[in-house]
């Protein structure tokens, strides 16, 4: 196992932010700055395809999530932000260009390529998890988020289902086709986004992994819009979806 | 033009209720205690099938409403309430009991009974929001959001497809069969839901209502539940979207 050593630290407005490194995975752990000895709860996020753990989208969201209390961590996935790219991440991502230059489907490559990111990954996030509950201010045993959409759907659907330490996620916009089958082994609260006019995603593939869900209690926030603009609003509704479900009251006015 | 009499007022926990009537219409106003001179944005509500204006499921979205300063305002339904029934009234309601208990579908009677009942609702909704406008409090001119679900949404769809004055609204769980042509004409935003495992309206048929709205934006809820098992939290979620939609800031923590 490998143990997590803390490169950097800063701090603004109520957030300490610390990079990591676990073995050769970057990561970045966001917590309150105020009650930063108490225990609190963990969400561990995985970024999208292409960005990194830094990418405004999450220190956005883990902004949010601290206000609220929680601490935030997510690595850098494979062949992103810090880390070498592979010459089987440069062809794919070459790949992915071309058809999109083409004006192909993205689909098939993404779906084939976010599964073999996914292998690595999944490894990565647990053996994270693993050193993250060392820590006094998170601990073990206590209830833990997960929250990825795109790849981070992608990566986080594989971790989840394999992570009975996971107890609440927040998942959206990716393909049945892979996805669907590990789906049907997570039983714990999710909350699923998914865009209506999403030009890659059919209304039918994103209707279909939602429902492979065997979770009893599960959500889907559909909103108007094409792939990327999922709407800034489902954060805060992510961030509410936590709260109920990790035992954490909002502090905040919303 | 009706105008409205109000014959009773009460008030409990910051929130004054006021009974009213309009011509030989009940209905319910009610308002934020503190600052209840100010001018502030009206929710007009209508309750669902078999219910009342003052229903816990009315009188609990009010007191969310008005905890966030808006002015909430309900009507009897005809044939609900404090309203007589009529004979066809009598005959409908006789005739979607008599196929509950033959476990055939309710589909059929619901729609055609509450089609006719928004016939009725409609005029009297918008004689009411006429009344509701001439309060000071309320005024002309500002917007107004609709929140109805169910037989509400029923009203609610031809309402506010005639009725410029909304501007934003919460529907759900209901058919596409009647609804969906009048949704097409709807284009402020909507917030929409419907219950996954619904056994009178299927996924179909429910998302199928979803997207016949022509509004350039909008949201779906889906929940994982029956029919009745709408969860609370949606509530929260409507209260929200009409904070956004109405410009009026939640100022309480949720």
């Amino acid at each position: 196992m490998y143990s997590l050593h803390f490169t950097a630290e800063s701090s603004s407005n109520g957030m300490i932010e610390r990079d990591f490194t676990l073995g050769d995975v970057p990561g970045v752990l966001w917590s309150p700055a105020r009650g930063a000895a108490d225990r609190a709860p963990l969400v561990l996020m995985t970024h999208g395809g292409g960005n990194h753990k830094k990418h405004p989208a999450m220190s956005g969201r883990a902004r949010r999530l601290v206000r609220d209390g929680f601490h935030v961590a997510v690595l850098d996935a494979p062949g992103h932000g810090d880390r070498p790219r592979t010459a089987h991440d440069e062809a794919e991502v070459a790949e992915l260009f071309r058809a999109r230059a083409a004006g192909e489907p993205e689909g098939p490559i993404v779906v084939r390529y976010n599964a073999h990111l996914a292998e690595l990954a999944v490894p990565e996030h647990r053996a994270a998890l693993d050193a993250l509950q060392q820590l006094p201010q998170i601990g073990p045993g206590g209830p833990v988020g997960f929250w990825g959409i795109n790849m981070g759907t992608a990566i986080g659907i594989p971790f989840v289902a394999r992570e009975p330490r996971i107890t609440a996620a927040v998942f959206g916009q990716h393909w049945p086709d892979v996805l669907a089958e590990q789906a049907r082994q997570i039983t714990i609260p999710i909350e699923f986004d998914l865009q209506w006019d999403d030009e890659h995603i059919s209304r039918e593939q994103g209707l279909a992994l939602f429902d492979a869900f065997a979770s009893p209690e599960k959500s889907l926030h559909v909103n108007s819009g094409r792939h990327k603009e999922l709407p800034r609003f489902e954060a805060d509704s992510a961030a509410r979806f936590f709260a109920r479900h990790l035992g954490r009251a909002i502090t905040t006015a919303v």
